[in-house]
């Protein structure tokens, strides 16, 4: 008997919600043969990537399996984790099956999909992964509140907020547009911060944009106490940075300098 | 006689370069009836964001017009060309006719759209404007590299390379990844600060990805001397960062503070 082909592991980013963000790449991987997975929290749970491709009119194969990816920051019990996810992929995979692994947003920013990758790569260095990027939630929210993310010669952050109020205060001098995601923790202070900085009418929160939950507060203020979604972010433009000079086309050297 | 009602403008988001990538709701807008517009930097100029939607096997159709947006920094040009691309735009949705603008990549980000709509808006406030979301170039060039753009608690920021070096190497301890753009008139000293950092083995230059004229350089010393297209950015990597302790999940309150 003759060893199948290994199959090929293709993570499908989704886009934020809204099933007319789905790529053409994405929606014809979904139309293949392939095994489909989906990252879940506990056994049982529903998968928000999945209600993306249900929106979309899809039906769940046959062929699918949910891996689980438990929301814990504890090393060893996500390391077990990933280690069983990998390995239920690897089955499928070693019987010559392409597995796709469905994800929200895009599979190359915040996605379990890295893990997935790195330790089906641990297990077996051989697995060809094909990676088909998405829209990331920051951009269909500047996309639905018709707002640019950023202009010409401006500047972006992306952070979770986690890293405190001081770090964001710290970057306001360097971005225009700062996103700050994960905020439920220190909502109340941040809200504090764009009071402070006079920010508050440049910010906007925006939850599972694109979806039938979707909700957009654009009077950041009144979420203060609320304990928001963890699919939520926060877009604060700030349009009074100081700004340096730009150095643009090609820079003509001083006479001092070696050409 | 009665006056049609004006039409819609679209900012059809066509992703970074391969047709795959563009999403199925770009995909529905441009099979529709709309006049098709596209910006171009001259008057008779190849359309980057139409080479995209003709390598998708669409062909342009019969009702199209070109907007000239030119490569200049001179304001005073600047605004007498939006101006007429906006007038243009206005003269096809006042017949009731909706208008597509084509743009590679996102159309919220450093995107012509935001002037169309912006110049549009001070001729004609009650013009309909919807934003479709793409997938932006950096979130296609990770894919592509089969690398994470950010994992979990990581940190992004995403800026013209123009603001220098120094800013640059000021934002190294806050970021985990940096995507730098347009490097052309300073990457010599980009190189230099990767090399001075031990950042160069971590970094990689992508040029119109997904596209037949991609270009992927991962020992970016190599550039150094050359003269890189505008459609290119430098993706660094910094793992060595030193990384403060976040806030996660619901903070605990410490006994001092007020509940």
């Amino acid at each position: 008997m003759s060893i199948p082909q290994k199959g090929r592991l293709m993570g499908v980013s989704l886009g934020p919600g809204d099933p007319g963000l789905i790529t053409r790449r994405a929606w014809e991987a979904l139309q293949g043969p392939a095994h489909w997975t989906y990252p879940v929290r506990r056994q049982g749970d529903s998968s928000y990537a999945l209600d993306i491709v249900r929106r979309a009119g899809l039906s769940l194969p046959a062929a699918h399996t949910p891996l689980v990816f438990p929301m814990t920051h504890d090393t060893a019990i996500l390391a077990r984790y990933w280690l069983q996810a990998a390995q239920t992929a690897l089955d499928i995979l070693a019987t010559g099956r392409d597995v796709t692994f469905l994800v929200e947003g895009d599979a190359s920013t915040y996605s379990t999909f890295t893990y997935l990758v790195r330790s089906i790569r641990a297990l077996d260095g051989d697995i060809e992964v094909e990676t088909i990027a998405g829209v990331p939630s920051y951009h269909a929210s500047a996309a639905h509140l018709g707002e640019p993310l950023a202009e010409s010669d401006e500047t972006l952050a992306i952070l979770p907020a986690g890293y405190g109020v001081d770090t964001v205060e710290r970057l306001l001098p360097e971005f225009d547009t700062l996103v700050l995601l994960k905020v439920k923790p220190l909502l109340d202070d941040l809200i504090d911060l764009l009071v402070r900085r006079g920010l508050l009418a440049k910010s906007c929160f925006l939850e599972k944009v694109g979806t039938p939950e979707e909700r957009v507060v654009r009077d950041v203020a009144r979420l203060r106490g609320e304990k928001v979604n963890y699919l939520s972010l926060l877009l604060v433009r700030n349009p009074d940075r100081p700004r340096g000079a730009l150095q643009r086309g090609c820079r003509k050297k001083s006479a001092g300098e070696n050409a």
